[in-house]
C-alpha cells in the first residue's frame, strides 16, 4: 500500500533532522490541531502553537548518533493513517528504547499531516 | 460531533469494566488488527490474538476505584477516529496518571473498533 512507504518515509525524513537538533522537521509536518503526548508533558499538549513553543526549547539540544527504527505498522483508510513502531535511539552514552503512534490526517490540499503524536519509555523503570 | 459522543462512551464503557477486572470490554470492541502499546510491553502487540492472551493474565487482577478522564479530545474522518487523554486512575494505595491514544476504525458493518492502543504514564520518573 503506497500510503504506508510514504507515511514512513515522512516519519523518517523528521526523525532524521530530530536527531540532529532540529525539531522543525515534525513541526512543518504537523496539522494545526495536532496533539502530543511525550515522557514530559503534564497534560496533553493541544495545537500547533502550544507543540511549537514546546519543542523550540528543544532545538539544539538532542543529538541521537543512531536510530533502529523495529518494524513499522500502517494502518490506514482514505484520510487518516496510523503509524506504530518501537525505536531504540543510541545517544552519546546510552540506548533509549521507544513506544510510538502516530496519527497522520489527510489535508483538504491532499498533504498529510501528524495530528496526534505519542512518544513513551519502552518498560519504564 | 456525534462521532465524538460515541467514541468516549465506548472508551467510559470499556474502562469500567476493565476496572472490575474484566478486559472482555475492551477486548470485544478491538478489530482483529488491533496493535498496542503500555507500560509493561517489550514490544508493540500486534493483533487481537496476540492481545487477548497479553489481557486473559490481568483478568481479575485490576481494580480501580475511580478514574478521572481529562479533557477527552477526539479528531475524525469519515471512518477513523483519535481519542486522546490524560487519565488519573485512583487504585488501593495510590494515585496513577496516564497519557491514552486509542484509534478507532469504521468496519465494514459500521461498527466502530479499536485498531491501535497506547497507554504511557504521565511523567514517568
Amino acid at each position: 500500500m503506497d500510503i504506508s512507504k510514504k507515511i514512513i518515509e515522512m516519519e523518517l525524513a523528521a526523525l532524521e533532522r530530530w536527531n540532529n537538533g532540529d525539531p522543525s522537521g515534525f513541526l512543518e509536518i504537523c496539522a494545526v490541531d495536532v496533539v502530543y503526548f511525550d515522557t514530559a508533558t503534564e497534560k496533553r499538549i493541544d495545537g500547533l502553537d502550544e507543540l511549537t513553543a514546546y519543542y523550540e526549547k528543544l532545538r539544539g539540544m538532542i543529538y541521537v548518533d543512531k536510530d533502529d527504527i523495529l518494524n513499522p505498522k500502517v494502518q490506514a483508510v482514505e484520510d487518516m493513517a496510523v503509524l506504530t513502531f518501537n525505536l531504540i535511539s543510541y545517544g552519546k552514552e546510552k540506548l533509549t528504547k521507544w513506544n510510538c503512534t502516530e496519527v497522520y490526517r489527510k489535508e483538504s490540499n491532499q498533504d498529510w499531516k501528524i495530528i496526534s503524536t505519542h512518544w513513551s519509555l519502552t518498560k519504564p523503570a
